[in-house]
């Protein structure tokens, strides 16, 4: 019998992306001995490589990965023990081809047959990784099509999108069109990198492989949900992208509604990921609508105080740097609940945080003096991942003093074990033919619509409020939810 | 104006207890400023002392209490630097007065006159603490009477008894009957120093300052409770006690059924001694009765194999020392969930725990395959005090493998103190006036008729089951829960 072999295509071998997440992941995933041995990665991009200088250039990339330097130094993903036949082993796994043009129908033919020479026939898939610019996603597409690099009779072909996926609804939905047109949903995968991350990960499995989370899980006993992802950084060199995009589209579209799905969906009958994805839809689908008169009462837009001051930015920037928002998921489970997300650049702290804030206990015995902080499930998703249950005991020393403390379950202290890299869990994913982890197309849709209609909010909107680099965010960020009595967890 | 005063009287002062308890939680007590000005100590006892030679002994008893060796050496309870100047300050509020015969009524008279002497009138309080066998009880009550040392004109008195209140219903009640013919039920004190200790203290401000719980401490969500008092040792030098007592007598009667009642109690309506007795009394009282005919389906008793070569203990003892029941509380929050109580001298660990044992998940998703653990509560009373909380998560290097963690909470390591002791806290209560932590008469009279049918069965009963040193008692304590399908927590 023949073996199994997965052919890893790059588009855009030579780019940040590839260099930074995709190849060191690849080489995480080569641990094991059965992909060891069943794996190959072809890279393309269109700058010249000698065969030994893109050995090199792998090589280089697993070492400067601050997780893998050591350990591919000291590797023993092969059989021998010579530390150079080692990694020659390893780096034999490469080639490139050089793709000057994406235009150029002949060398997508020429790939063609080197990708036939590779194959097992259909025991091999193989994986169009387009790791480069959305711009060419067109090119490529259209020429996979045109050199039939696409047919799924010889060997399974799947094709993975980095995002963004469209600028909005219509640039979305256009591209979608033409994936569609040239493969089916079942092997296309739409890149949302946090969903590759351990802590968002866990979402399902803390709400049901434990008992004690879902009968609080719910507009009876949780006040709000509070979903903040703050950077530190401001825009550096990529200004001239997120200047024509901006938080809502480069974190909201995608990283906070996958998030916000997971927290509030229901239980998936199955765990299968069209079973999962199809609770996911039915909540962004419940979000309800911003009313077009008062939307500006649970929408703010703001933008750090240097910002058209950096590189490729225009000098009368509306780009929203930071934006935060009340949402409403109008269901039998949320009806009433604020969900509240923020992202932001040039915040105070960089992380992203998950919290459910459970209601008030009566104003009565503890509660009747003093206003007792809430219960909180506090979910880390980055940097650290942690779960924390904030709650409340009595002082030592007195019988009705309260004290409010924090029991803190750490990943990586239990573990004692490196968390899996998100890449490293999506392209396992995407070897394994599980779409658990990448939206829908249903969901990217109505992602879009939903962020449509904000980004007309922000270009009709009065005022981008500034706000001081090192904070968090403008002051009417915290106003948003003080109205409602309520503030933002700190991190 | 003249300052409160508070005149501690320990009837047994050169007992183990006062020894061992009483004189080092004055020691702790006296700490505070406040109270280092207003009390004093009389020391009664049969045993002949000289001012010197007391103390010494008040002194050795201070220094040989673990927790207070060094610091009374250092202490700076007084404004004096001079060390012997300090425990000299301290010992001075210590007096003795020797009373031979306790049937003695002139010595009371005695008494009163000392006390008069020392009081300020009615902003004294005078607190009788009868740290003796309760064999004297009754000459000291009848002589406190008959020389008038409990009017309460001229200052308050409080009396304080230690366990055991009684050694069944009857002579509880007779007990009873004539303490409340001598002090109103407003200045007597039963004490039952489990519930001075810290963690079961917290048991109401952990279930009603928090808002999580409450939804799920009920019969919809927990499946069992388990409460679980180990010791590891035997009898030691108590056998005489102890064959005419037992566990169900030492332990189930007062600490278990205490417990027990904390847990399952409703919020009462203020943090007030009295609602917060009512409550508890409405558990007890709810506890289904026994089956006259099927109590043997839920009791189990059980004697270590080397009990009846114990020291004091009879040839044909059929004394439990051990006991594990299954209590069920007929009432809308309970009914149907099983209580199991458990407890037991030579067993393999010491410590005493509460375990709230949560429902299941369903037998889908993650809990399809695998049984999963099931969440719990877990109080640790002593020896060290911690909260834990059981529930599971993902696996980081798989999707739907889940590992079970729990997130632990520390009294000590958060608090970066030493927890009250029992009898600090205790007497401070008592100081205090506050009645809460002392048991009502009808809590300990309905923890007597629970008890006193028990102990017939017991006395009915075949067979009480030898179980093997240093094992969590005999077999059928484990088949108890595993016919429930069900098991005891391991510590």
């Amino acid at each position: 019998m023949k073996k199994n072999k997965t052919i890893l295509v790059f588009f855009g071998i030579s780019g940040d992306l590839s260099k930074r997440y995709l190849i060191p992941s690849i080489y995480y995933l080569s641990k094991d001995k059965d992909f060891f041995e069943e794996f190959e990665v072809l890279g393309i991009g269109r700058k010249k490589f000698s065969e030994e200088g893109f050995k090199k250039y792998i090589q280089n990339s697993i070492i400067n990965s601050a997780d893998y330097k050591n350990d591919f130094i000291n590797s023993n993903i092969s059989k021998s023990t010579d530390e150079n036949e080692i990694k020659k082993s390893f780096l034999d796994k490469f080639s490139y081809f050089n793709l000057e043009n994406y235009d150029d129908l002949k060398s997508y033919e020429k790939l063609k047959n080197i990708l036939e020479k590779s194959s097992f026939g259909y025991n091999t898939q193989i994986i169009y990784y387009l790791a480069i610019s959305p711009k060419i996603f067109y090119p490529i597409l259209e020429n996979i099509e045109k050199s039939n690099l696409n047919e799924q009779k010889s060997s399974i072909k799947k094709i993975v999108f980095e995002k963004p996926f469209g600028e909005d609804l219509i640039s979305a939905q256009k591209l979608n069109d033409i994936i569609l047109n040239v493969f089916e949903e079942k092997y296309v995968y739409r890149i949302d990198h946090y969903l590759g991350k351990e802590a968002i990960q866990n979402f399902l499995a803390l709400r049901f492989s434990n008992y004690i989370f879902e009968p609080l899980w719910n507009n009876r006993h949780v006040d709000n949900i509070q979903i903040s992802a703050c950077e530190d950084i401001g825009v550096e060199d990529r200004g001239e992208y997120y200047d024509s995009s901006g938080a809502l589209k480069d974190m909201v579209q995608n990283h906070l509604f996958q998030i916000l799905a997971l927290i509030a969906m229901e239980a998936p009958i199955k765990l299968d990921s069209e079973k999962i994805r199809d609770e996911k839809i039915k909540v962004l689908s419940s979000i309800k609508p911003l009313n077009d008169d008062s939307w500006d009462k649970s929408v703010v837009f703001g933008q750090y105080d240097s910002y058209k001051e950096e590189k490729d930015i225009k000098k009368d920037s509306k780009t929203e740097t930071f934006v935060a928002l009340k949402l409403e998921i109008d269901n039998w489970r949320w009806s009433g609940v604020p969900f509240y997300l923020r992202t932001g650049k040039k915040l105070k702290e960089k992380g992203s945080l998950v919290v459910i804030e459970f209601k008030s206990t009566p104003k009565i015995l503890y509660n009747e003096k003093s206003q007792l902080e809430t219960n909180k499930l506090i979910i880390k998703i980055q940097p650290n991942e942690s779960i924390k249950m904030q709650f409340n005991i009595k002082s030592p020393h007195n019988d009705t003093q309260i004290s409010t403390i924090t029991s803190e379950f750490d990943h990586k202290e239990f573990f004692q074990m490196k968390t899996p890299k998100a890449y490293e869990k999506l392209l396992l994913n995407i070897i394994n033919s599980d779409q658990t982890n990448f939206p829908r197309w249903d969901i990217v849709e109505t992602s879009w619509k939903i962020v449509d209609k904000l980004i007309s909010c922000r270009d009709n909107c009065p005022v981008i409020f500034k706000y001081k680099s090192g904070t968090y965010g403008p002051k009417q960020s915290e106003d948003l939810l003080l109205k409602d009595n309520k503030k933002w967890h700190d991190f």
